[in-house]
């Protein structure tokens, strides 16, 4: 299985005057999670970058369910469920004290130096393909 | 045609190590925007809370198109074309020297003091309908 | 000694176009170190909030000496060298790679709620005081 | 007079769960100000870079007098009021609703590409001398 996790505990800079977490800090803590997949199965950003490669955000989507609030320990878990080609897709879903909060999933393209979407180096999909299982 | 704008000037607190605006920090220039809308229609935010309602973000959708730098004029354009009912829709489009850098929408729910979902005051109807040409 | 930690691994969201972690983005660190340290020795904001103050930051002083990196991982410790009386400050050492990257402290005031300076509880003078051992 | 500012709008992803903008905040506003201040008098931070140099923040200082809140229309105000050397400080206020929010100051130093700390090219000593009013 392909996934990653992130464990945050909010802080009162990520809330706003609703007293809730503010709706765009959760994609900083994808980014964890989507760090600890990636990671996870030896792969590395930097690795990536030095070869000629970036892999920019191009869709982010996010579902609120429930807030989340200021001190509340949040676990955001990152799935890939179908083998990356030029664009890669990672699943999210956050959760804090038994509920879950918000879902959602971003897309990244491979492209190469001159911004042009390429197939990604072989490693990312060996690494990232074969047995996806459900998150 | 009920529409809003928002003209902002990219802050280098909001790029990221790719020299590019981070992809989060779209969020709170669409609320700019959005308000823009709200207020431009002769709504408020405030007298919807003071009578007992809130409005949050249940839903967000962003596609990145091309990235904004540091010091880029920003324009921000919000529109709704739909007549909302317990749900609010508001789409976006954010353009800088002349390109389309992303596209994307929110989704809003009204919500009495008990975080039920309710139709909105028969003012937000009224001044957000009728009217919804291409924005 | 009364002090508290926090460990904090940089994001990519906290980076800039400099490839460096923003200036302002250690204060939420910060943040996070002094309340390791409140609830350390048995203190709550929320308790804090309750019984009728308030806690505000009223001076906040930073100096930079080497910068954080994306994935680095930081140590922020933050120390009360002083009993707090109406006012209450904090100090902070964050460190990463053997480095030390700034230091900083925080005033922060005990105000009521029509936000007059005042005493603090005796709760937080008791537990805040007699052991001030360099941190 | 060597002066610059700024004019923002609080959003709403600036305010914490105390209703108040997040004392962090006030950094990226001074960012614009000076930033307004150095282009004001025909200066470039793209052309020092390209000449070789940096010059990072080494030293924040705020002082917070009165809470801003969503909405609110604030003035930040920098000013220059000594000659730069290795060192340049940039003194800031900040207002809004004629009430003074909050004071503050940073240092920056001139680096090569070495990082070490170097004198700065005459352009910005010349325009940024000779006429240090009060702001």
């Amino acid at each position: 299985m392909v996934s990653g996790t992130a464990n945050v505990k909010v802080r009162f800079a990520e809330t706003d005057a609703m007293g809730v977490v503010y709706h765009a800090n959760y994609l900083p803590w994808f980014e964890c999670a989507r760090l600890d997949l990636i990671e996870g199965v030896g792969l590395s950003y930097e690795r990536l970058i030095e070869e000629g490669f970036h892999l920019p955000v191009v869709e982010v989507h996010v579902e609120y369910k429930h807030p989340a609030r200021f001190g509340d320990e949040v676990e955001i878990r990152a799935c890939i469920k179908s083998k990356p080609s030029v664009k890669m897709k990672v699943e999210y879903e956050a959760r804090a004290n038994g509920k879950l909060l918000v879902t959602g999933y971003t897309t990244h393209v491979f492209v190469n130096l001159h911004g042009a979407p390429v197939k990604p180096p072989r490693e990312w999909t060996e690494k990232l393909s074969g047995k996806f299982a459900k998150c």
